[in-house]
């Protein structure tokens, strides 16, 4: 159980991923930590440039030698009309206000071109540093893509929330498939379904991918001790990929009003929102996703209104403010512990091995 | 693991409960088949009268001598104006149409008095014919009828769907709770917390519910066979309780449609919806739910919209045209087979064994 396809494809000692939770969360300190326990850790490079993934890359090396992974983001096609950027900027005003911000804050608006050549150059900076492993969430990269990192020696893992999702992420020749539950934190991985379709529980996913794919199935959503990685292994998957529990440790770079905020929520006080980047995401409820459900279905799609709220979630955490901070988190955040990476790792181990 | 609280207090050779699904599922023929083959068999009494329920549990006597249960739902005060009830047979008029069916069948419009007097009337048949087993849906009944059944013998069950109302069911008295994930096929138990937010998936709500109730937690909500059997129990439950795995059995009287739709459907086709009753409940999507949709707000409330479809399920039932029918379904319907209830239960009990 704790050795197994997964351990041996990414040489590593357990089946544990340190999911790649990107905005500051995965420092080279929470990544390495993970790696040197024997887990994975990831870096969540989906809104790194070129430039910062070598500096971290470079950075985890010194770090430790054992297996680490990258994760970034494939794009999805978007326009954002003026007209809807306007009227989400007005949307976005009261909240300036309360924030004491400029009416629009030095807004970059992302250009699709521009993010498809910034995925191109990430690749090859991944590539370039042979990371051992890389993951893509909110679709499928093309093949020429995934043959050319299997061919550097990468190990390509794929995020998938049905099963149709995971067939293609088979399809496509990648080695792993993470399943997301709806469960988990963070933003939804969905690509060929829509959010209400995909929001599958892991009781009833994992059971039914597992049917249908012969590459191994990683479970994230939820799973925060060795009763969740159990139950996960009984269900068929052959590890685990966990965000909030590794969100809270110590090492993470996460802010801590972030990590408080879970620390003392409810798991009826997480609820699916767009309003921060445009893409559904959960997150503990606060002020902003109230004050934004009226016009959540307007907004403009990721990352079209994740830059327009950048300054915005930006300002509340420099004045340490919760109210429109987007404090992701899985929907159990009463099993979430402050403490060190290798004190969460090594509980999970020892339940797992005196339940096995 | 097969042998623990549940099974001893409820005198069952194994911790596998046959959901109590109303409407017609729950013939004496699948309720006893499941109690003779070591579950708990449950009838579905929610919408049944008292003189329905007596004729079943006589009937159900002769059929078995172990331990059944029976289900009845706690009514929570409703109203239903007259322009709410005209507006929403406005909107079921196309359907009606549809179906070669009157402008308004012969609607009996509920009252809550008269629900709250029904309610008595089935606890009391309850407690004359000395039902082992009592379970209740959509909320918690008076100390006074909890103090009675108990006097009886009679152990008493309460569904929640937040670890906030499993506290409350522990503190009303009751033996033990389901937590019925949001996996789950059918009405939502939710009493507390609204829709949203009580929609937590079971690898989620299992262990949080566990570290705040000392009575024994069974779980409720796609599970399916040995896998979802074993998971339930590593994340802490007791037991488990299966609706869709039961309602494809051979001796289930579900409509032979809905059994057809279930075993032909995929994990990302059941949506939640109110059309039908007024109260969230899951079911494979279909005509009648895509047509309510616009409309689905501005229903009146569980039990008078139920009312108002009645006409519509039934005939449409009939002409087994499954568009306009309650096809209820949890998320893992890719699990589902057409077997015999024994070999349901032995298969789930063979790979729990092989597994222990």
């Amino acid at each position: 159980m704790l050795n197994n396809e997964i351990t041996e494809l990414l040489q590593i000692q357990y089946p544990i991923i340190q999911a790649p939770m990107a905005g500051g969360v995965t420092t080279s300190k929470l990544v390495t930590e993970v790696s040197n326990t024997g887990g994975l850790g990831m870096i969540g490079a989906g809104y790194m440039t070129p430039e910062q993934i070598l500096e971290q890359i470079r950075e985890i090396k010194e770090l430790t030698s054992n297996t680490f992974g990258i994760n970034l983001f494939v794009p999805n096609e978007f326009v954002g009309t003026e007209n809807e950027i306007e009227q989400a900027n007005q949307f976005l005003k009261p909240i300036r206000e309360q924030l004491h911000l400029q009416d629009k804050d030095d807004l970059e608006i992302p250009e699709f071109n521009i993010v498809v050549e910034t995925f191109h150059e990430q690749i090859e900076a991944v590539m370039e540093n042979h990371v051992p492993v890389c993951s893509f969430t909110f679709g499928i990269p093309s093949r020429k893509i995934i043959d050319d990192l299997k061919q550097c020696g990468i190990i390509v893992i794929g995020t998938a929330t049905t099963v149709r999702e995971a067939i293609e992420i088979e399809k496509s020749g990648m080695d792993i498939v993470v399943v997301q539950g709806s469960e988990a934190g963070g933003h939804r991985g969905n690509f060929i379904e829509d959010n209400q379709e995909s929001l599958i529980g892991l009781m009833s996913l994992i059971p039914q991918v597992v049917d249908k794919v012969s590459i191994p199935v990683v479970a994230a959503g939820g799973i925060m001790d060795g009763r969740g990685f159990m139950a996960s292994i009984c269900l068929g998957a052959k590890g685990v990929q966990m965000g909030t529990a590794f969100l809270t440790c110590v090492e993470s770079g996460a802010n801590e009003i972030h990590k408080e905020e879970i620390l003392h929520t409810y798991e009826d006080q997480t609820v699916l929102t767009r309003s921060f980047s445009g893409k559904w995401a959960r997150g503990v409820k606060n002020k902003f996703i109230s004050e934004m459900q009226q016009s959540e279905a307007y907004l403009p799609n990721f990352p079209i209104q994740n830059s327009l709220t950048k300054g915005i979630r930006k300002a509340s955490s420099l004045q340490k403010n919760r109210d429109f901070m987007s404090l992701w988190s899985g929907q159990s955040p009463r099993l979430a512990r402050n403490q060190t990476v290798k004190s969460l790792i090594t509980n999970i181990i020892e339940e797992a091995n005196i339940t096995n």
